[in-house]
């Protein structure tokens, strides 16, 4: 195996991220209340020695109601039941800045950790939509420049509570009765913009140190943002060529504030469809696409990009679509169907077919030798640290994946044939952070 | 088995409810960190064909941060990992209304509803204490009228989104593809003092509809609240006379707003301190007491009350207290303490030893055969519905009380010898409230 080691992350989404994937003959939209379910979908990619698993979240209906596979779970508890089903795999919560609270999210955060026994990842998200604002007191969201400013300052809060208690805090003394020595359990004193926090965390440091941070935006915000705290970088290029940018880009920034190029992983996203041979992942892609009911992904593309399209005619090329400094939602994802609709000339009903596998993540429908020679390709050539797989069906597209991907991946020595650390952290070749308390007092 | 069903609900705390339980030979203070040892006990309780277990949450480092038994896990985090390690139990966490945001809390107990198949229960709590505010940007908390308006008004919030989805709202038609009924998922489109919420909540109607709401107040205010909304409620009663009025008194407050009686379940918290022969019980129990650390004590007594002991002379008794209108803590708990040590002319230490068992919940130490009177006494006379058990230590006191004590109320045809119900409002004997928006459209 060589020095530099690939990951993979298993993105779970319900039956599968094809937005048609509950129409499908080879999924049971009965299994969206099932956590046997997603138990399944975790053992699987464990059984693949995936680094993590990973569940995105919102915290708003998304798209339109009834033409959505509508779920029912919410991450930070279904990855804890998902710890009880599995011994080693990482398990990667989405959780908003937005509209949480940090000492909250930062004990849940450490309790998944000590549950999992250091396994625990935040993926990291500012959370865009007006539409999730009105969920929580405020008519319109707040502008992109300050959503980042107040993750930063989250972020700052969050570490520092998980650092509150160092890590030789406990005692234990049962004769002399002394639990902890107080002298290393912080206050953390925290007076900001946005946030005043007394601290100490309620909760003694976790297996981790600091659950992994992870990160999905790549706007200019988003990569300042990921540079400063993303360990780990989920990301969605359709190109090696913006994808080698981006990782060159992402390295650069991270060295700029003095972290090392290797601390901060890059996985793109990819949708992968399998099939025996490439005319059959072809169908399958197809039949897919087929599937999709054109009202509902107009609705999701509009809701993704915060540009009306409901009256849009299908077999027209897009409206033109205001500059980028006009929009105040994912940046990156708007220029990316931005850039995918203009440069292939796509009507609204191809765009929507070219979205609906991957919601904006490259999809490659292949045999396994080609998915295999496109991971490889994407590592070996400075474009990925790894790769997001985003299964269409689940769970035979994972279990396609395990199955027949992996197996060459393994093969060709480029990935792990069994766990040899611990922790996600240990996974992804990370080190444990020492509390910043312990710091200061050595 | 009488018409009336006696319930029993088990309070996991650590390694035993008594402050100095980590410190006692029959207790493993490497449990604290031991997801295993918590399955154990919800396994135990099980056993015991308990209604539920519950678990206490706060949001501040509570007390002697030397002298106490640290913990590691957040409630809705370790009651989906029970849940995982159990079949029939209901599952309870608290949740403070002060610090969250209600479509978060609506979401996380939703789906520890769905995931645990309809046995998740909230203890609803306003949160008393400055220092808990102080780790949510306030110096000062609110007063604690405010703190219940604002209560009320979350629930409300909180069960319009619970019911958002109309239980039949799923379509499911692959064929066609529908998914659900959008005429009949409902924005709740709340306005009020404290929350706008658009809706609707983003996760199906759960198996139980609401989650079961309990709640623990007993100032006024909060009997009002719990008339209102709660359907089960944590107490700490001392005496008979007190229990049976108390219990009188919410039963008449909930049928005055019209709710019957029997919809809100009535569970003072008992403290067993079980021995073979009373005797050995009474030497458990001073042997617990001496391990009490009292400046420690003395501490968790100033955050209990809000008024500062620190300096009082152990040996003496309690300086004069402040009316308890001037008190903006938990305004029961500070008139419980008061009356104990004025009714019993009680030193500084002689009254840590006294709430050293049970925070101020009752200690009784005795035989089972005393233990099930005790029990079978309050049950038939006014005074309970049942018994929210505080073992003083765990797991040890809480398989005495199961191997010990519930064979004895089985024999006596006061409680179940297996589980008649799936869901925790089927064991509470409560029905499944209706969709509001249900309601509505009939």
């Amino acid at each position: 195996m060589s020095a530099r080691e690939l990951h993979l992350n298993a993105f779970l989404m319900g039956v599968g991220h094809h937005e048609a994937a509950w129409r499908h003959p080879r999924t049971d939209p009965g299994a969206l209340d099932d956590v046997a379910h997603f138990q399944n979908l975790a053992r699987i990619a464990e059984r693949g020695t995936f680094d993590s698993v990973f569940l995105a979240d919102s915290v708003q209906v998304w798209g339109d109601v009834r033409h959505t596979a509508a779920g029912r779970f919410e991450p930070l508890t279904l990855l804890t039941a998902l710890a009880q089903a599995t011994d080693h795999i990482g398990l990667i919560a989405t959780a908003s800045t937005g509209f949480s609270e940090p000492y909250n999210l930062a004990r849940q955060f450490s309790s998944l950790d000590h549950i999992s026994g250091g396994r625990a990842g935040w993926n990291i998200v500012t959370t865009a939509q007006d539409r999730s604002a009105q969920n929580f007191g405020r008519e319109v969201n707040t502008g992109h420049a300050e959503r980042y400013q107040r993750a930063a300052e989250f972020l700052d809060v969050v570490t520092s509570l998980w650092d509150s208690w160092e890590d030789d805090a406990l005692v234990v003394d049962q004769e002399a009765g002394v639990f902890a020595d107080d002298a290393k359990v912080h206050e953390i004193g925290h007076r900001g913009r946005f946030f005043s926090v007394r601290g100490p965390l309620n909760a003694v440091r976790s297996p981790q140190g600091h659950p992994l941070l992870v990160q999905a935006g790549s706007s200019e915000d988003g990569k300042a943002f990921a540079a400063a705290w993303a360990e780990a970088v989920f990301t969605a290029q359709q190109t090696h060529d913006e994808a080698t940018a981006f990782y060159a880009d992402l390295k650069r920034r991270a060295e700029a504030v003095g972290r090392p190029a290797d601390g901060i992983k890059v996985l793109p996203g990819i949708v992968p469809i399998l099939g025996g041979t490439e005319a059959e992942a072809r169908s399958l892609a197809a039949e897919l696409d087929s599937l999709i009911v054109p009202a509902r992904a107009v609705r999701q593309l509009t809701d993704l990009i915060g540009v009306d399209l409901a009256g849009h005619p299908l077999d027209e090329r897009l409206p033109p679509l205001p500059p980028v400094s006009h929009v105040n939602g994912a940046k990156s994802r708007f220029e990316l169907v931005r850039d995918l609709a203009e440069r292939e000339r796509l009507t609204l009903r191809q765009l929507l077919g070219r979205l609906g596998g991957g919601r904006g993540h490259q999809v490659v429908a292949g045999t396994p030798e080609q998915i295999a020679d496109h991971v490889e390709l994407w590592f070996t050539t400075g474009a990925a640290d790894g790769f997001n797989v985003m299964a269409p069906l689940l769970p035979s597209g994972l279990e396609d994946f395990v199955d027949h991907v992996v197996p060459l991946l393994r093969a060709r020595g480029l990935f792990r044939t069994e766990y040899g650390g611990r922790t996600l952290r240990e996974h992804y070749g990370l080190p444990r952070p020492v509390s910043r308390y312990s710091a200061i007092t050595v």
